[in-house]
């Protein structure tokens, strides 16, 4: 089994792990991820990280693949699985390649991921999930991923996150939604109306019911993303279905509760494990 | 029929009206809404809006009676027509009145307009629409009006405007829905997808389609513009239904074009007539 190095190099966040032995003995997390990268050298950063993690063979995945990052990787087309993500690797010389990410186009449906089929497809190599089986990586940009036979058949991104970010930020709800969000009475009762999936008119409910005294001022932020995760959730998950959520625990619980309230099953996986295994996994292709 | 001032005075906008012996003679449009005011003295604006109108009687609508405008004026609560807009008026002084907002509190459902409710009944009082109906007024906060006898009995507000003027301004979308949004085959093709109501999906494929080609950038703010009037639309009106429409003639016509196409039937009517037919009845009840 080889080592390596492996970099989860997100939009904003980055990851570098050292892999020896298919164990990781080393990691390092920081917010150097490619938009704070922009107009700097990648091959320069490389180097820094060789000079710290030993000088091993580099394998790459995410927004680093993509043109606002290092070099674009470009995307493997559904189905996908971990050879098929190995064979695809964008090679910048024979020590270093990015994973390219997938990509759904189906008549007029389309969409794109970079970095999440990493922990995906490594959750089901590891066993974290079933081969066949229904995934969610909640976030800015909210990923689910139907996975058949431990590949991606089918997976849809929906904007919950950033929805809430502009929400809270910027609209007339700016300085309203500070709250902590938390899977308490109004977040549920926001899940059951998001459910409805009349989203544009939900989320004006939560102005009208806090002008008129029907909602509690601090219970606004928990009502309002509940809204949100409730719709989000209403369009994936059917009646029994079992979802398995990669996320961290605190927005992990959130996406539980909202299941498990609409009806279907959601469990926890860690996402450290997923990405560690998909990646030793493409790696060991590669090899 | 007594003469007097009418003020619709909005939150970013205020237009002003002398009407004398039941038409209007005179009116004044700036952008001295609510927002501009803050700080200001209302007792001084309308002595200096006298000086240009004349020494009336005046009647104010729309946000000038809220929190943030000179005096909350409350709500009337449905049903609700013209006579009791007329019971309700926030008394100033003799001479000026306020006319009252309407809220809806209907179980965890509420709703709230200000402003909005005298084009709606004013349409119906002038014969703009039958007395039972429904009516839009699209815009920042789209309001949906249905009537029975001439009265609101029902009403809901969707984020529509605003939801776009976010992604638009400070999403991923930053800089990339900037294009005229005119009712074109994107912009179909956007009403069709959105009336699946799955918006927070569908609003990520904006981006998707974009990125891989599939949707040319110039297409992207009618498109998406689309997908969230589809959805609004798709939750409203059921086939075969007719909607009257208030609004300027571009943004009806997108109002429009989306309803017809799912299947209801857009009639665009003129609200600067439907507000002063409403303003002049009120004025006649309280005389």
């Amino acid at each position: 089994m080889s080592d390596f190095i492996a970099i989860d190099w997100g939009t904003t966040n980055r990851r570098v792990y050292r892999i020896k032995g298919g164990e990781i003995t080393a990691t390092e997390r920081d917010d150097c991820g490619v938009r704070a990268m922009a107009g700097k050298d990648y091959t320069a950063e490389i180097q820094a990280i060789v000079e710290r993690f030993g000088d091993l063979p580099i394998l790459l995945a995410g927004m680093v693949g993509s043109t606002i990052g290092w070099k674009d990787a470009g995307y493997a087309a559904l189905p996908t699985g971990l050879a098929a993500l190995a064979r695809g690797l964008c090679v910048i010389d024979e020590r270093t390649a990015i994973v390219p990410g997938v990509k759904l186009i189906e008549g007029a449906r389309c969409d794109v991921m970079r970095g999440e089929e990493i922990q995906f497809l490594g959750a089901a190599h590891a066993g974290l999930t079933p081969t066949g089986a229904l995934l969610c990586q909640p976030g800015t940009h909210c990923k689910w991923a139907r996975l058949d036979g431990g590949k991606i058949v089918d997976f849809e991104t929906a904007m919950t996150g950033e929805l809430f970010a502009l929400l809270k930020t910027h609209s007339i709800f700016a300085g309203s939604l500070d709250d902590a969000v938390v899977p308490d009475g109004a977040f549920r009762d926001g899940v059951l109306r998001g459910a409805e999936n009349d989203l544009s008119a939900a989320l004006f409910g939560v102005r009208a019911a806090t002008v008129l005294g029907s909602l509690a001022r601090e219970n606004a932020a928990s009502y309002a993303s509940g809204l949100l995760i409730g719709a989000d959730v209403a369009n994936q998950v059917s009646p029994g279905q079992m979802v398995h959520i990669l996320a961290d625990p605190d927005l992990g619980r959130l996406y539980q509760t909202a299941i498990d309230l609409l009806g279907g099953a959601g469990r926890l996986i860690d996402s450290h494990s997923a990405f560690s295994a998909g990646i030793i996994a493409i790696q060991e292709l590669r090899s």
